[in-house]
Formats: structure tokens, sequence, C-alpha cells
């Protein structure tokens, strides 16, 4: 397995495969990885000749009062993992690297995408991911990019992006992979308190009393929200920042629950934030 | 020749050219082509074994008060001077190829590279160029980019934003082509009154002034710059905008001649804006 942290090494040996008519696959993460990040790997490794895992805690997308200092750091681990599962190559930039002196083009985005859920609370958040993941693409050229519903508006404005910049790669959106209680995997989970950690499912449980609800017939979101929003409450611990019901691909709220409509959530627990979705 | 306006259909051609080994070199332009472009066009096919034309008035880069609408047309005229020079493909994408529906991305250069000069006189500008080029590149993917120094700060902007965001792309920089009396070659120069025209070339002129003196051991960027101003002031009809000296690459301002300086100026004559520089 190659650990290669320089953006342009990378590229000549992205080239390599590429004239060896070799697929590549590439799964963005900032490390302290987990299942979530594995079942990406797995799904990228079945399709793809190279799989390509990139770790970098972005400073760009983090805001001033975020957890970027608190954010899990686990290199040595992380790299164990992807060997046992037999990556090719890990890109591992320092922040000189992706941000050098001069540096000066960032990656924008504007519109209804950015108007609602996480953005209104992170401001910069998705400029800051978008900015990496072109450059991420760049250095890596991969065929296909593997991202988690987890992180559902990430996913509709990297697919903009990807779209809107005419970037040549395939988007392959893996499901969230859950613990057995239905916490979403997530490397902010290792941040709960053990009574934090009890709790935190709570979130995964409203949402699919939300979709029971649906598919026992209730049509407006409006009722739909309320009883999630019902269920997250008899949890004092738990602060809901935000809970919409929103298109899944333009993610423009919606006021009548039909297919392909998502509920999504963000919430704060032990002063960790946590998000979370379904897909009616 | 081929000519393609899908860009998803641009990115299969330009793909099959990769697969069979072959190189792709680029030359970006907004049509009414003239000797300027068609020595870009040279100096790519003899590097390069296909080699692709773009042909896109983008309005991104047209302020509100701009010339876009005025921008010289000439499309069929631009084709046939592409074929005779044995051109592999030109992309004609339209605007609602290039910013469909629901576009939201724009990519944004900061800093002193949009400090001076052009930048802020034409607000806005740099990104629109920033933004069309990072498209046609995605579209194009080619191994190299051909720019002409006339436009010496969109080549220092696309340098930087091509660095930037890990575009996997060598930009080659081609001398300004002038007529024979000096003027630089611009799609605006079609513009310009009989009149007109004939005072054009005082820029070039004033330029070469300027480095004549330098020539003679002058080091004050002031002193230069004054007597380049004094010569052009002469022509009563032509307005200034803007006349700077500055680092090539970083575009700072210097206020000592050194080599690696560049002179660059933009005027009015007849309503029609020229831009020039000189190298020293």
């Amino acid at each position: 397995m190659k650990v290669l942290a320089d953006p342009q090494v990378f590229q000549q040996q992205s080239r390599k495969w590429r004239t060896a008519k070799k697929s590549i696959g590439f799964v963005p993460t900032m490390g302290a990885l987990h299942e979530g990040h594995l079942d990406l790997v797995r799904a990228c490794r079945k399709k793809n000749d190279a799989t390509v895992v990139s770790i970098y805690v972005n400073p760009l997308q983090f805001g001033p009062k975020e957890d970027f200092g608190q954010y899990p750091r686990t290199l040595q681990k992380d790299l164990d993992l992807l060997q046992a599962e037999k990556v090719q190559a890990v890109f591992t930039p320092s922040d000189k690297e992706m941000y050098p002196e001069g540096f000066s083009t960032a990656v924008e985005v504007k519109g209804p995408l950015v108007g609602g859920l996480c953005a209104p609370f992170r401001p910069g958040h998705f400029n800051g991911v978008a900015t990496v993941v072109v450059k991420l693409l760049g250095a890596v050229e991969p065929d296909r990019l593997y991202l988690g519903q987890k992180d559902a508006q990430q996913v509709a404005v990297l697919k903009r992006v990807i779209r809107d910049l005419n970037i040549g790669v395939e988007t392959v959106v893996c499901p969230t992979v859950r613990e057995h209680d239905g916490l979403a995997m997530s490397s902010r989970n290792q941040r709960l308190t053990l009574e934090g950690r009890k709790t935190a499912p709570v979130l995964y449980k409203a949402l699919k009393v939300g979709k029971s609800i649906v598919d026992l017939g209730e049509r407006k979101a409006e009722k739909v929200l309320e009883e999630i929003r019902k269920v997250i409450e008899d949890e004092k611990s738990v602060k809901i920042q935000y809970l919409e019901a929103v298109d899944a691909e333009t993610l423009a709220p919606v006021w009548e629950i039909k297919p392909g409509i998502m509920i999504a959530l963000a919430a704060y627990l032990d002063n960790v934030r946590l998000i979370d979705n379904i897909i009616i």
C-alpha cells in the first residue's frame, strides 16, 4: 500500500494506473475511520482496479467555533485498517501541500442547495468541502467517487459541483452504515460520553417513527416532523438544531411527503453535533 | 474536424484520444479568431497529437456595463480558419450547456493576483474566467493549455487556479502576436474606427519607449511609467485606464525595475478597451 502526501506525485501514480487501463475508485475521508468508511472502501474495491483513500482533516470546512481541534486523529490505526482492506494507495497531504502560501482559489456553491439543513448553521462549510474535494479529485483523477448517504447535503452539493465543473467522475452514494442500535456511524461518536452514546440512537429511532407514520398514510410533512420531534424531545439531553423534510436531490423544503423525500436532522448531544437522515 | 457542443460528449472524445495515448492540447477562445489565436493553435499542433479549440463567448466574465452584446461573433469564419489549420476538434457549447438551470458553482480567486491591473475595473471578470476555464478543462481534459501573453493577468490567475485546484494540465504561454505596426492582436480591434485603428499602435510604441529607457539604465518604475504616459497622452483620443509596473508572476506592484518585471496597461479608444503589456 502506497502512502503519498504530494498531490503531484499522486497524480503521477494515478496516470500510471490510467495508462495501464486500470480503473480508479476514490474514497475521501477525514480519517478516524469506522465501519461506515470501510463500507465505502469495500464498495470501491469491488468495482475498481485501484482503490484510493484520502485522509485529510480539512481546516477550510470547519468554522472558527467548530471542532477542528477536537476532531479525532488516528492516522496509524487508519493506515492499518486500510492495509487490511488491501487498499492500493492512501493520499495523506499536509496543510502546506493542500494550501501553500499564495493559495488563492475557492470553489463556492450558491443557491437552494446551500439554503437549508446544515448550511445556515455552518457558514462556509460547503465551500470548504467543495474546494477540498475538487482539489482531491484533481490530484487523484479517479473514475468513481464514493460518498456516504449520511452526509446527504454534502452528497447533493458535491454532485452539483462535479456536474457544474464538468469533472469527469461518477459519484457512487452508499447507504448509511449504523451501529446495532441504529446510531449512524460517525467519527464524532467517539466523543460522546457513555451516557450520550446510550441516548444517541434516539435520532434514528425517531426518524423510523416518522417513516412508519408515512407508511400508515400520513402525507403532511408538518405532522410527520412533529411526531419525530416529540420522540427526540423525550430525551432532555438532546437539542435539535434542525429537522426538515426536503427533496432528496434539490434539498428544497417540501410540505407533502412523496417518494424521493428525505427527512434530515442535526442535533447536539454532549456538545457533539450529530446528523442523520432517512429517505422515504 | 469534429465540432462538438456537449461537454460530456467532448469528454468521451478526449478519453478516446487518451486511451489511444494521444496527447491533447487545448486553446480556449471566445471566437472572432485572429492571427494571435492561430499562433496558439500552431504552437499547440506542433506539440500535441490532438489540438482542441473552444469557441465560447462566456457571459460570466462580462460585467453588466461591458461589451458582451457587442463582442464580435464570427462562428463560420472561425470554423473555416480552424479547418485550414487542421485542428482535430472544436468545442462550441451553448450557454445552456455551460450554465444549465440549477447551475450553482463558481471558482473564485482572491488575494493580490486580483488586487490590481484589470481586476478593480472589471469586478467579477476573473472569477468568470476561472469558472469557465475550469469547466472547459473538465470537458476537454487536455495535457496542455495554450494562453497568450497579451492577457497577462488572465495567464497569472489561471496558472494559480490550475495549481491551487491540482488540475493536471501544463500551461504554455505564447508571446503576444502583433500587427505590422505593433498593435497587439485582439478581437476587439475590429471595433475600432479607421482613425482609432491608426492611433492604437501608440500603446505598444509607448511600452517600447519605456523599455528603451530601462535599457538606458533607468531603474525607478515611477520615472519609466511617467515617460510611457507622456507618449500615450500625446494622443488626445486615448484614455489610460491603468498603467502599472508589476512582478510578472505575482502581479504585485514594484517600485524598482528588475528582470521579470511587467509593465501593463489598459486604455480606451473609440469606446473600445484595449490592453497590452511588455516584459522587461
